[in-house]
């Protein structure tokens, strides 16, 4: 069961040469509260620039994402094209999906992915928002069609879903998202798009989305890079009855944690699904001196391209992980650093441990699993999430043509 | 003709499984200045923390060298080691080249290279030093040896000369160098060995190796990590005769520069023998606000995988160039942003330029090209190098096992 209130559509309208869908469109017909988080990359493209001041309406009527074009760094005649692309969703959901309600421009939200610096063929688009606003549908084969519409090097559609009740009401969080390449913490978002039925007032449901992007999508590197275009927008209809969320807690926290969850979830996802990636692995760094040493150190191990071929390797290389923490300038003191590979002690106090080396490989080769590394250099910790690298990373990234 | 007063040999011990040459020894029967810089990872290998201390000494009779293990995370038996492979040096040089020449263990620098975290063969060691030992000339073939026994994944050894005449005397500096993956800028050495019988003091020796690095190895990137064992070391036996260099100038000028080219010149074999690597480029970064904003922006761009991936696939995709520089939060005018491939101008004041796309991806195909981004937020400029992404890079690091 999706969440009560919303329609979505996917449709191949052009864009993409290859046939496959390449416009979604996701409509509340009795308006939406909205958030969103976007990249924090200094370019941004025209959808983003858009979708930013879009997103401050009070009701959101629609969504119009568009894959195989990113609209960036396409100057002024990107931000007009993104305003048409707002402009003609508005026009066909005030005629079609929401028979008069009050859909302006300003009402719809939009996102791009794809290449950079290419205009967007926009009298495509405009066909497709017009086809996909006949298809708009509550099925779920709906919902399929508009997570594949939004998919680039994904390999395959990304949806999670989560049920909780609050205050006696069933409330339904749904998603979709894409991911693949360019993919860093700190906003690792790509494409993301949320629908929930709870009633929750617009800031905490800002607040709820910041939360649990920052346990999930903002852990995640797949190559350290954040797209110009990276977008995460939840919407509510308000639809399933329950008594509004509109103070912290406790009604908010029920919600926090299933849209957490949500968002671990589609994050999972997206790092299987990366570029090439076949396995995945949670970086955990304890006995960091700050937060921020904890981090960073975290964040060397999951970027770093030959911890990521040796796992790809299945090989429990930890030299490699000790050489990355060592590099990025975190204080750490060298006779106490340590490093486990599962539960498995492969670096003790400084010096190589004695372990079982095939065990250690069939852990590092698993889908999932968790390296540790002790700095000793005092009690703080922190995680994220990396993915292997493998050669298909290259080949998709080097056959990807302008 | 190799710089006077210098003996080499490397030889196969059984470090490394596949027989190829494993141990390298290069000696200065008469005594040289020495003077090194080493990487700023945090975590050293005991090599490394062994010739920092040796490098202290006035005079340095050898330096030893083995490929195929690190000797870094191998706690205090690493260190012991170390300073037997340093001692062993010594004694067999004080019998054999440098007969009557006071050699102690503190005048031997001593360089590792390979895996990370295995302990030293220490009697394949000693009895490598034994032979190579036996072995030492001054011919050509004799300093080949010695660059192919630091090899670890390089494809071929790398050698470089450089010839003047400094007041009347010539002057010959020779390197060796072998490199590789782990290249980052500050201290992107990896292993470098470069003699020269120049006469000139221990403090100018170490200020001219220092300029000439921060203008050629600490500008490459490959990978963009820093291992735990860089060094570079430079030997001055002085037997050129000249007037010795002992004031800031301007014969030690002349030295500095015929030192910076040579260091040119090997870092340029090393980032086209890098690890998979087809082609390197350069990036300059024009128009920033400050040194450093132009540093990390250059570097941004070189260390970005997609950047690396178009490249091998000969594809000018500027979009990455300015995704990858506008990540990295350094300050520039979206609306003046430009950038050039080759002396193509691909992206102007923010929007897309039209260009000939099959030229610039010919340019991109190059062994060597220039990428050019100006910010638009200033004047100072910056520059550094970096190489193509292959699927043979992880191939190489997925398939080099523990």
């Amino acid at each position: 069961m999706a969440p009560k209130g919303f329609l979505a559509a996917g449709v191949h309208c052009g864009v993409k040469a290859s046939g496959k869908f390449d416009l979604g469109l996701l409509v509340c017909p009795t308006g939406a509260r909205a958030a969103a988080v976007f990249t924090t990359n200094k370019i941004v493209s025209a959808a983003v620039t858009i979708c930013r001041r879009h997103v401050k309406s009070p009701r959101v009527t629609a969504v119009v994402v568009n894959s195989g074009n990113a609209n960036a760094c396409t100057g002024q005649l990107g931000l007009d094209n993104a305003i048409t692309m707002c402009a003609e969703t508005a026009s066909h959901v005030a005629s079609r999906a929401a028979r008069g309600a009050d859909c302006q421009a300003r009402n719809v939200l939009i996102a791009s992915t794809g290449i950079i610096g290419h205009q967007l063929p926009v009298g495509k688009i405009v066909s497709g928002i017009s086809l996909a606003s006949e298809k708009l549908s509550a099925s779920p084969k709906a919902g399929l069609d508009f997570a594949r519409a939004i998919m680039t090097t994904d390999t395959r559609p990304k949806q999670a879903v989560r049920r909780l009740e609050i205050s006696g009401s069933k409330v339904t969080i749904a998603g979709a998202v894409k991911g693949a390449g360019m993919i860093a913490p700190n906003m690792a978002t790509t494409l993301c798009f949320i629908t929930t039925d709870a009633a929750i007032s617009k800031p905490l449901l800002a607040s709820a989305l910041k939360t649990a992007m920052d346990g999930s999508f903002n852990r995640l590197t797949v190559d350290g890079h954040q797209s110009t275009n990276d977008t995460a927008i939840i919407l509510a209809s308000g639809l399933a009855g329950n008594r509004p969320i509109v103070s912290p807690r406790p009604l908010y926290d029920q919600f926090v944690d299933a849209l957490s969850a949500l968002c671990e979830d589609l994050a999972g996802q997206m790092a299987l699904d990366a570029e090439g990636a076949t396995r995945m692995f949670k970086v955990v760094v304890t006995g960091a001196a700050t937060k921020a040493d904890a981090a960073k150190a975290c964040r060397a191990v999951a970027d770093y391209p030959l911890v990521k071929c040796a796992i790809h390797g299945g090989d429990p290389n930890w030299g490699r992980i000790i050489c990355a923490v060592g590099s990025v300038g975190v204080k750490l003191d060298p006779a106490k650093l340590s490093c486990k590979i599962g539960t498995i002690t492969v670096f003790r106090n400084g010096a190589p441990a004695k372990f079982n080396v095939k065990q250690a490989s069939k852990i590092i080769s698993r889908p999932r699993h968790t390296i540790t590394v002790n700095l000793g250099a005092g009690s703080v910790d922190d995680f994220c999430y990396g993915c292997d690298l493998s050669a298909e990373y290259v080949s998709i990234n080097a056959d990807y043509h302008t």
